[in-house]
């Protein structure tokens, strides 16, 4: 069973890969032709579903996407769908966690709520779709804390531990995941359908 | 008819000196011994309102003071109150600006809409308190037009006009801004207020 990851994100490919144990997954670095899509939803279920309708449709293969990001209660669910361009350069983990620490410095200990939360897709070919979601609830500390993961981890803690997400082990991290959860859902799609289908 | 203006910044200054006409109005810089308070109010109201009582209780003069914000619909009302510091330096308009326009960029001309909002707030040095409030509606442009105003005004076209409202006279800005509403709103509180105190 072969699916491609539409993501050249190798922090997410890594993570991907543990979660989708026993399907063989193809990151996009190779299929250099599928050119990156712009990420116009609003929503992370929409910008999912582009990315995985393009990447489908440019390698004739299933195609799994996810759109994941950071929601700040304090920034109205923000950085979301634009976590990983939110300091306007897209990609850069450091520049935008140091953005996200200075807008909300002023934001008092009882206020930093927020949650990871991310929708994954999977495309057929035939034009296909089907989502799942997951989400994970914690708070933001005011320096970063340990050097797993990637992202907004350093500075997000789970509700009912002490631990940032970057201090986890990464199997720790899958079971509690937003990620985790979303696409041990999708896996359970994905199997029935590839299952199923021609 | 004495008050302060709890504002060290310039282009509020003169803004506002224009709207409160008839009153003499006093910029923070006579009062240097009154520090600046955290901004760490949720909402344009709770913040007007915590700069509007420190320099009331600094000054023993009615202060005046005003949180406002440019609420981007796509970003789910931010920068909302977070507008003067969305770069993480605190007044920095370039820096401010250039970042909005980067996390923006990948949002179609369809969903840019987004307003400004000013709450407008009195404090005396007795505790009582006011509120005033005022928006102006439109959208975000993709690059700079116009020299006026200051902060998000180069890139925010008001419904119905083709100008931003950088491109636009002071006077005719006052009349349909969010500011503008607002202290107009407030001033005829002040007029009643300070004329019934002792």
């Amino acid at each position: 069973m072969k699916i491609v990851l539409a993501t050249r994100n190798p922090g997410k490919i890594v993570e991907l890969r543990r979660i989708l144990d026993g399907m063989t997954v193809v990151g996009l670095d190779a299929y250099p032709q599928i050119e990156d899509v712009a990420e116009t939803g609003l929503t992370f279920a929409e910008n999912a579903l582009l990315k995985a309708h393009a990447v489908a449709q440019g390698s004739g293969l299933p195609a799994v996407a996810d759109d994941s990001g950071l929601c700040v209660d304090a920034l109205n669910g923000m950085p979301g769908i634009f976590s990983a361009r939110w300091s306007g350069r897209h990609g850069d983990d450091d520049a935008n966690l140091d953005l996200l620490l200075a807008q909300v410095s002023d934001v008092p200990d009882a206020h930093r709520q927020a949650h990871f939360a991310c929708t994954a897709a999977l495309a057929l070919p035939t034009g296909e779709e089907w989502t799942a979601e997951g989400a994970i609830h914690g708070s933001l500390i005011r320096a970063r804390r340990g050097t797993n993961g990637f992202g907004y981890d350093p500075i997000f803690v789970p509700d009912g531990d002490s631990r940032t997400t970057a201090e986890l082990d990464p199997d720790e991290k899958d079971a509690i995941s937003h990620r985790g959860k979303a696409f041990r859902a999708l896996a359970e799609i994905i199997s029935q359908v590839l299952v199923t289908s021609p």
